[in-house]
């Protein structure tokens, strides 16, 4: 499984420290980690010497960037995509989303995960955070499709689902929450050969008590895993706190203790410059999710302010069913876009900035950063092909080949994917996940759920 | 060239007055023009006795819809994408987009709108609105490719090149650039088997003279056509519009009798709610431009305002130096997301909205509505096929179809293309246009004038 490989010929953007881009590159993979990126010209001869038994994957007219990270996901929701939009957020959630949930099995979860992880693979991520429940059929799913996961069990103590999307689910008290959520760290992290690593994750500070914050962090410190939890998606998430107890959600959250962990906190829309202070004091990981933000309306997270203060901001796509994909190369262009419309400044959050927060953002985002999120010696080869020969990323030449990516691409232009140098797609097509199969079983799935809410669908 | 063509089995989002969503119907084209469009079991006998002898197109898993409307855009700028992104806009355009335009030839306008031919062609756009200058090369690209375009000839009557994207060009005086276009309009209008029409292109109010709009005015009248023009792309625009003036730019032209003109006006993101008023008074239709407008950070146009006063809205992709492609299904989806994201309502310009105006809007902008915009009996046979056998288009039976498409679709996902009931592209691969040579063709032209403005380029 973790393979040898060379890629010759290939345009590659590296995101290494030092931003190198080069035009006509050899990458070298061995038992699935980068040993040469670079000209030809170069190579090393203890590495030139071994090339020849190496397989070939084709790397003429082709980008390799690293591959993507998805900071923020629920990755089962995918069964509810274009369910139910443009409605008030109260409206979906107690209408539709949690009536839908409610239904879901564990084989569901399984299968909904596999679509997700196909649709991941297909637009160049290969490595997602994922909050959601019944997530030992997750953990199953990301071992089967060989794409690598941070996942945590969303974990409540207060309001009944009071999370929609990656909610608590069934709160069945304190105690038990926080042992499914640890039980399910000790049995995944690290398994599937390392792909897979965990967290806790306590679903955000509006379902969770200080108290259980703060046993959370204890277990996270125990278990040596880091926490995955939502801060102030909402303006009127952080309304409510204020009216209750006086603080902002942040301040909730370092009150607990929880800050002290290694912490990935997503959305962060509604925060002030005090808050962002915390957060860049207790090294705070933020996953940004524009797409999410944008389509229920929750407003523009300070993202360049975050940026400038030194938070790693990574990118996220949240759940499907409020996005209405994963697509990561669309969720750069969103970054990219967003900011300068609400700024008014046409120079926020640049092209490499965007590239930048799917990369090595979400790797920080995900504590894996000295294994991936940059092609570079040492690092997993986990890298993503993008084919640029088609009429919207020409001309090539004159371009800046980030620009071409975060503004033009889409996901559907990723060519090739690898993992730990295993080979999960060439020419678009998977080689680990039956397409057809999962398409078919999340339709069938998705029809009986909406059903239960619905009544009957047949149309 | 006028075809005869049946698909059967296929979903259709009709967009007709009646927004007609059929799941399972069969489309019939009889000599370009749409026959028949609902339930197979519903076909009058006259029709199906012919149905024997026609070509089949296959519609099984696939989505038709009318094909979509670039209501604004300066085609041959392809030839720029990703040559300066991120800057100022005066210097974006000062250091940038004025020199490198300056040495475009007509030869580079063809090659130059080519490339956009087939790049919209590929996204599911069969109909754009173009204003740029040696437009009679841009009309050869647009007859050959088989698109259908309105096509105008940017003139101004002040500043040199004040427009940058699209500009006035080489300003020759006052009664030169008039003869310019209107020429174009009298070789061109109804060309191509009435697949090309044309307008007058003033370019903005602030290159235009009130005397020279008013003349424009004249001008398009005696010559039967509409008016293609900038207004209000930024506040800037309207800021020193008023210091100068006193008045809105919208007031500015509306002074100059050009609003009595049917009037398709680009952007029109800095307008009152006065200059709404005068925009429905006059029924100017409006070209949306999310894209552009949130990079080179002009704003966010009141959509919603302009939608409920009455105006007529469609969706352009601008220039693709400011965008950068020309995708028109990734501008439904910014079009849903900017207005949501800038009103903080979830609810605000819904996905069938988004639909709306990338078809029957963009047909009205450019007063074609009698004859695209929908597929319905009558109308030409202008028609997009989605393929959505794909993950990011699943499940799709619980699914508002026209929310996937908005949402979670891209125009990859665009499997084939119909103008006038002919196969401008099946199964990905276009008919009439040889993509290889095309973007060779760019590459070379672009990397000769990047090397004029910035010295000699071989990276």
């Amino acid at each position: 499984m973790l393979s040898d490989l060379v890629i010759e010929n290939v345009a590659v953007i590296t995101m290494d420290s030092e931003q190198r881009t080069v035009r006509d590159a050899t990458i070298v993979v061995e038992s699935g980690v980068v040993i040469y990126v670079g000209p030809a010209a170069d190579l090393p001869e203890g590495v030139s010497e071994r090339l020849g038994q190496m397989p070939r994957l084709p790397g003429r007219g082709r980008i390799a960037i690293p591959g993507l990270v998805n900071a923020h996901t629920h990755a089962a929701m995918a069964l509810f995509r274009g369910y139910a939009d443009d409605l008030m957020l109260q409206e979906w959630l107690t209408t539709k989303i949690f009536p839908i949930e409610a239904g879901l099995t564990p084989d569901d979860v399984y299968w909904g995960t596999l679509l997700a992880c196909a649709e991941m693979i297909k637009s160049g991520t290969t490595c997602f955070a994922d909050m959601y429940f019944f997530m030992d059929e997750a953990a199953r799913a990301v071992e089967e499709s060989g794409i690598r996961a941070s996942l945590s069990v969303g974990m409540g103590s207060m309001a009944e689902n009071a999370g929609g999307s990656g909610g608590p689910g069934r709160p069945d008290g304190f105690g038990a929450a926080l042992a499914r959520g640890s039980d399910f760290c000790e049995r995944w992290n690290g398994a599937a050969g390392g792909r897979i690593t965990t967290m806790l994750g306590p679903h955000a500070p509006y379902t969770c008590s200080l108290p259980f914050l703060s046993a959370t962090a204890g277990r996270a410190g125990e278990l040596g895993v880091g926490v995955h939890i939502h801060i102030s998606e909402t303006f009127r998430e952080a309304d409510e706190m204020r009216s209750a107890y006086g603080i902002s959600p942040v301040e909730y959250v370092e009150s607990s203790g929880l800050l002290d962990l290694p912490v990935l906190a997503a959305h962060c829309v509604a925060v002030s410059d005090g808050d962002i202070d915390i957060l860049a004091r207790h090294g705070v990981r933020v996953a940004h999710n524009p797409g999410s933000n944008m389509k229920l309306a929750s407003g523009a997270a300070p993202v360049q302010k975050m940026l400038s203060a030194g938070v790693a901001v990574g990118l996220g796509t949240d759940g499907a069913a409020s996005n209405n994909n994963l697509d990561m190369v669309e969720e750069m262009r969103l970054a990219g876009l967003l900011h300068k419309a609400t700024l008014l400044d046409p120079t926020a959050v640049p092209a490499r900035v965007c590239l930048e927060m799917a990369t090595r953002g979400g790797a920080a985002c995900l504590g894996l950063d000295d294994d991936i999120g940059s092609i570079e010696i040492g690092k997993r080869a986990d890298i993503v092909l993008l084919d640029f020969a088609a009429p919207h990323l020409s001309p090539a030449g004159i371009a800046d080949l980030a620009s071409h990516i975060v503004y033009s691409a889409c996901g559907a232009d990723v060519s090739a994917v690898l993992v730990d140098g295993r080979v999960l797609m060439e020419d678009r097509r998977l080689t680990t996940l039956d397409e057809s199969a999962i398409m078919a079983e999340a339709e069938a799935r998705a029809l009986r759920l909406a059903g239960r809410v619905d009544g009957n669908r047949t149309q």
